[in-house]
């Protein structure tokens, strides 16, 4: 990412309880089990009216400068102010939102476990059903199996994929990964052709659908080039904002797509209570990507467990 | 494009009439009026049973590296073997090509002016039609006005765009563009802004649907940026094979889509025959690209034109 405004109360996968409101909020109520919101979904913008993107623009240029959408941060240290991540900032046990910045769940919801829907989850899950619109009976390739792959994983087995071929650098994700529907896994360094040589070898010329789930340009080529001509869809998940991807454009221009995803293309207020739901129903996984439970003073070592590929999610306990 | 063997016969837009066949071929007769096609549509490998893309595998390799299917050519010129284009060679008063690299079209046809659905008109029509999806009431940008740029515009219009901005940094090319419908221009060189800045401006954050029709890789990135986040599509149509696109991740991560034409995903042997009806119908404009008439040994002057952007298309009289 690029710098951010500094000092940052970062976070922004959490889940809480409403414990007072402003004048004037109307759609929660103290007592509401709810999950914080770093894309809102006002239902009033011109986007919120489209059935073809969640970028509601309320509150997006303040918040996305580290200030709630009245300019203000309601985080103070030593009389300082502190910036919000994202109009939220869930590593801390007290933060304030906007309104449009939570979204209502099921009072059944256990918060240690639903706080996934804030982000990396709903995420993957979303790339995979929401954006690459994966097709039953076809063949997938996930590259990266953190939280955010293996919900992509997740979404292609609810689709209906056939094949869901995991890719990691890190051999030790591979066991998880059958957990949530991966058939075949490919580690790149086991192999001394480039992974999208070996990913068209393995699938007679190119996967159905790729989902770059890392966050490396250079991933991004290679799932753009593990794509089948024949109408393959590249979904780029992973997040880099300072360095450039470059492709060969008659490797779009013979019939590959390349999409995107933004919180997995979810319309987040009216989805994230479903997906809340779809978790209760067992529907969806969520037990499964919670390795570790730390306290929040002990959240550098969150870091360092997600960093070394030890960890999945730590869920921070409050 | 990179090089390709030599000495070559170039063409691969135009029309003909079979002048004999050779044993076994089934699909054509002497006499029938047809267009040579670079892209067949032999309609039993598995991408022409697949709904999602127009690549025949038929013929493919061999026809890219200069010769036919059998691995010869048919052309030679004082004993010596000269290659053909594509597998077709139009700029030639005959060629021999595969059954399957012909499409009979209907006896009315006039040659000098179906011979454009060959190539360049069919593709930006279908760029519009079939890879964009244009929706009816949405706002475009084509950029390049030559006959693939105008055959875009022309598509965008056949299927209902409200705005249709083309963009060229040829002004002498917009009284042309009105023909086909497009409603506003926009020539870069007349502003100091970046064009897709200006076309952000001009559409309230970016257009559904940017055709890059020129074969530029600054251009198609431009396209890209010119697009709204909110789910606009990017089609490339220029060809460019020695340079590479750059792109900003989160350009695409936010919700655009980039997409590519080749032969503007018509199926060809089929949607050929059908485009020329819709040209006799006067569903399709022809006659209005064809802004010039030479004879093949004035082939050099032909070329002269379009380079400096006099011409849209000359028609080569044999
Ligand atoms: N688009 C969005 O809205 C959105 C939302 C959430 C997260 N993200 C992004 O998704 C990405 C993944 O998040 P996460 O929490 O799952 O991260 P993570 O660090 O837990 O997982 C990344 C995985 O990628 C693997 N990896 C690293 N290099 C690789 C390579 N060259 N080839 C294959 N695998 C490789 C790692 O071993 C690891 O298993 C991040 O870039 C994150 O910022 C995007
Ligand atoms: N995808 C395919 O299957 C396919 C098929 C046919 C043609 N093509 C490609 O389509 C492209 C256009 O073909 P054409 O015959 O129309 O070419 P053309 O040369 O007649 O037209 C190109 C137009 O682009 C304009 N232009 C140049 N630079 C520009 C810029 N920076 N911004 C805006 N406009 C600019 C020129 O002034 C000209 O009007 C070529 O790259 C060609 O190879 C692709
Ligand atoms: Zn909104
Ligand atoms: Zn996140
Ligand atoms: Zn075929
Ligand atoms: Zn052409």
């Amino acid at each position: 990412m690029k710098p951010r405004p500094f000092p940052l109360v970062l976070g922004h996968e959490g889940a809480g309880v409403v414990e007072s409101v402003g004048p004037g909020v109307t759609k929660v109520s103290i007592g509401d089990k709810v999950i914080p919101l770093f894309l809102p979904q006002c239902g009033q913008c011109e986007r919120c009216q489209s059935p073809k993107t969640n970028l509601c623009t309320k509150n997006w240029e303040k918040t996305q400068q580290g200030v709630l959408a009245d300019g203000t941060s309601r985080i103070t240290c030593k009389n300082q102010q502190v910036h919000q991540f994202i109009g939220i900032s869930t590593f801390s046990e007290y933060t304030v939102v906007p309104e449009d910045n939570v979204t209502k769940i099921h009072p059944d919801a256990p918060l240690d476990r639903v706080c996934l829907l804030g982000c990396g989850v709903s995420t993957g899950y979303g790339a995979a059903v929401n954006t690459g619109k994966v097709e039953s009976g076809s063949t997938c390739a996930v590259f990266g199996l953190g939280a955010v792959g293996l919900a992509a994983v997740m979404g292609c087995k609810a689709a209906g994929a056939s094949r869901i071929i995991a890719v990691d650098i890190n051999s030790d994700k591979f066991e998880i990964g059958k957990t949530f529907g991966a058939t075949e896994f490919v580690n790149p360094k086991d192999h001394s052709k480039s992974i999208q040589e070996v990913l068209r070898e393995l699938t007679n010329g190119g996967v159905d659908y790729a989902l770059e789930c890392v966050g490396d340009v250079a991933v991004m080529r290679a799932a753009v080039e593990a794509c089948s001509p024949a109408g393959g869809v590249c979904v780029i998940v992973g997040w880099i904002e300072v360095e450039e991807l470059s492709l060969a454009p008659l490797d779009i221009l013979l019939g590959r797509t390349l999409k995107g995803t933004y919180f997995g293309g979810w319309k987040s207020v009216e989805a994230v209570p479903r997906l809340v739901q779809d978790y209760l129903s067992r529907k969806i996984l969520l037990d499964e990507f919670v390795t570790h439970r730390l306290a929040l003073d002990q959240i550098n070592q969150a870091f360092d467990l997600i960093m070394s590929g030890k960890s999945i999610r730590t869920v921070i306990e409050m």
